[in-house]
């Protein structure tokens, strides 16, 4: 430890403190070894110290005490980020927002709430009222309500209401800033663009309104087809049926259900692809006549009305990065990619793409909604044997037209489009003047003549013992 | 009054029995005079005689007795239908629903209710458990339930939850059907497509089983444009936006704002384009962030924020067929046209139809989902000068690929795709063996061989005095 980082650490003593190494070396991590990439880079990195703040006025002082001392502060949520997004690449402070977790009001359509609340426990209070949250990563279970923002893009939900980007998906955010006087600002509209999807780089999130959808309980179920573009088909054209509300429609190749899938497994063909679909009750006699129109599909599962032996749970929790998760605990050797399948030519990508690689890449498909239409994210399963072989994998992807956000880096612009966001640039200039907020993350701040031409390798990272 | 209808009047006279000629001649007509050139055919048309049934078992007994009597049957909810759909072409009995508007339950995302009830009476009961319907006819303070789901299409809601006719937007209807003796049917799936929108001629509903969204305070507001197209991108596009909940998005051409919407008239020019919007609360950051975006829009009024001397009452009743209503009232000589733009041709047939018409045809645009695509429905504002020319107007439409769905016309057929509904025609062989239901409505009963070559007259319709 640096004497700056300790002067720190010892400052922040009267905190909630971690003390235990084992513990620090936990809250340092998160689901990065997702990707074989980073695995290979990242798996040293460890912080110098834990802190977690109970209050926003608690936050302030970390952030004003590290910033004293030139210590970098790392926030984490609950860690189940796969990028290595909430990882101190250059060691220091992680803030842990585990204990700011209170759910401050529920309105109709809306909910305010600390950033440190886990998804289920927010929906658990909004229930009460009628309602849940729009949408939410599928790590539903375990992640926070401030690392999907910070730190996700959308999930479970967004078949209906597109990205937690779009317009109307946040309301406003309570940001504090990593100054001489950290500054604590509500941000609306335009302004909501600087902070979320920042990875903490500039700002750290205290307060959070989102919009609110009605609870239902939904009926998840799974549907079997035989051919892997009726599947597609079938959901891309349930999402299209503008009166049976839906809030998760996703597609699995053949033969990912019979292989990754323990307690499907003995209900499908190893040739069997999959459906997962979570349907709003009172659209069940729609969607059950929609079914009927169809001879190529077969319900084989509902959550409310089956003869499974062994439940399978959640069937969101086989979808979105919970698909990779399971295949990578049968076989240790898969990771993936994120692909944007785009309307109008999703279907087209989607059968090129399956005809060019399957096995070595097998679709998972999400239903996705995007400037009101219906398309997909594939977050496909890749049998990995080389980075070279990867990133040919990529380069052929986006040579189609399919866009590739690679989840095999660590900063932003490489997970994203690779281009500097502009407005998240100007505001780390502003708020995070000496650049200790998450360092490493944002490439425009370090080194911004890069151009992208390999993997960006931040400099001050860790050295590996 | 021919001795059978008599005889059928006789035997109900222990129900609710209307005497009086003017209120049986005010039960016999709705607002078919909309239309000049059903205004000319149809204006004479009177019933026998009119029953008000309490009950189910009441509606039996109705549509038995009739039976045995060979009497027309010709059912009312509150008769705000503008295509003659409730006249009674043939005389005999017309039957108000009035008394049967109970709201049985309600539940998360469904409700069960009579049809007599009033679209506002039943959003007023379901706003108890936080809800409200789907979508509603701009006549929602005045029509039923029982006569959107028999004569209507859609309205208000229609832009984010699709048309009646998509699959989940009604969950079941109960239907008595007129034999000897009347049975009992419950209907879901694609059973519900045999009665839905078929005019009460194939079967009287007395139960209706429909999904519910949750209810908000939507913000109502017009939005002025001093651009035709961009008002109408603008609609398109907010429709697009997945994170805005949106339930109306109207696009009304100029000068129809300053011409015909008298309490909107002081805050516009003649060259006005107006756009009316209902937003979600939660919602309005999104808007208003959307808004700023374009400098060719101006928000003008909002209901909750807003220094009008007078109201404009509820924007939805400026939209859908409110519109038409309101000019009508200002110029006599207004009619309309319905038309379907549909996607992804929409915004270029909108367009070349405003290029070619106005002002003879001025724009009136009504956001729609269809098939999970924002496009428009168009209730455009015709100056009737002839039949002849309003034809040669709608040919132009189809040529164009603008479908017309023409509500100059009293039959199913001519008002909808001009195609027989083999599953309503097979059904009223069932249910109405005698065609004794709202005769005259359904061409391809009355003459399978017509060839829509001109307007179809019913050859049993009164004869005028
Ligand atoms: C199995 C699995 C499934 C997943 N499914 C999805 C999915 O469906 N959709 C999706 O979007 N993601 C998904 N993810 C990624 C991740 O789980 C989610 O984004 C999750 O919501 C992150 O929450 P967290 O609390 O774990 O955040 P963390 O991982 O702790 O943090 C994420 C990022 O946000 C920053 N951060 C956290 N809190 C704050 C704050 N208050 N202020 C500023 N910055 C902050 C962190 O520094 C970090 O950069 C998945 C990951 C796994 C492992
Ligand atoms: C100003 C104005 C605006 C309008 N806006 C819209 C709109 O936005 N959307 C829209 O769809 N329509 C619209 N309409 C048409 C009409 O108002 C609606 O369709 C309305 O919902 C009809 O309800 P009602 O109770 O008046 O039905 P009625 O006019 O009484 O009946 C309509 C049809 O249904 C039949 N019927 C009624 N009850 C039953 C029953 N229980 N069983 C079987 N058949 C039955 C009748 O015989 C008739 O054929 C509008 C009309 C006007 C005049």
């Amino acid at each position: 430890m640096t004497p700056n980082v300790a002067a720190a650490k010892a400052a922040l003593s009267h905190l909630d403190v971690e003390e235990k190494e084992a513990n620090i070396r936990a809250s340092s991590r998160d689901f990065f070894w997702y990707s074989p990439v980073l695995k290979d880079r990242l798996d040293h990195v460890v912080a110098d110290f834990v802190v977690r703040p109970r209050t926003e006025a608690e936050v302030i002082e970390v952030l004003k005490t590290c910033y004293a001392h030139d210590c970098p502060v790392t926030t984490r949520g609950a860690g189940t980020g796969n990028y290595g997004q909430a990882m101190p690449l250059a060691g220091g402070c992680v803030m842990h927002l585990k204990h700011m977790a209170e759910v401050k009001a529920v309105h109709p359509g809306r909910v305010i709430v600390e950033p440190g609340c886990l998804l289920k426990d927010l929906d658990m209070v909004c229930r009460d009222t009628g309602q849940e949250i729009r949408m939410f990563s599928s790590t539903w279970a375990t992640a926070t309500i401030g690392g999907f923002i910070a730190g996700g893009s959308g999930g479970v939900g967004s078949c209906t209401w597109g990205s937690l980007r779009d317009l109307g998906n946040i309301i406003r955010l309570r940001v504090v800033t990593m100054e001489e006087e950290p500054r604590v600002l509500d941000f609306r509209g335009e302004e909501l663009a600087r902070v979320s999807h920042a990875y903490g780089t500039n700002g750290i999130i205290t307060e959070i309104e989102i919009p609110l959808a009605p609870a239902y309980d939904w009926v998840e179920m799974f549907v079997a087809c035989d051919d892997f573009m009726e599947a597609a088909h079938f959901a891309e054209q349930l999402a299209n049926e503008d009166g049976i509300l839906i809030k998760l429609a996703t597609v699995f190749e053949a033969p990912a259900a019979f292989e990754y899938f323990q307690r499907v497994k003995p209900h499908v063909e190893p040739a069997t692809h999959l459906i997962a679909l979570m349907v709003a009750p009172h659209s069940m006699d729609g969607f059950l006549t929609f079914l009927s129109r169809r001879n190529d599909a077969r319900l084989i599962y509902r959550n409310d009305d089956h003869d499974w032996d062994r439940e399978p749970g959640s069937v969101f929790e086989y979808g979105w990065n919970h698909t990779t998760l399971r295949a990578l605990k049968v076989d240790p050797s898969i990771t993936y990619l994120q692909v944007r399948y785009g309307f109008p030519d999703h279907l087209r990508l989607i059968e090129e793409m399956q005809q060019e690689f399957s096995p070595e890449v097998l679709q998972h498909l999400e239903v996705l909604k995007e400037n009101g239409k219906v398309m997909f994210a594939g977050l496909s399963l890749v049998k990995f044997s080389s980075e070279a072989r990867l990133d040919e994998i990529i380069r052929r992807h986006e040579e189609a037209g399919a866009m590739i956000f690679n989840p095999h880096r660590y900063t932003l612009e490489e997970g994203g489009r690779q281009t500097v966001d502009d407005r998240q640039l100007a505001f780390k200039r502003e708020a995070d003047p000496k650049g200790l907020l998450n360092p490493g993350k944002m490439i425009a701040w370090d080194d911004p003549d890069w151009r992208y031409d390999r993997m960006y390798s931040y400099p001050k990272l860790q050295a590996a013992e």
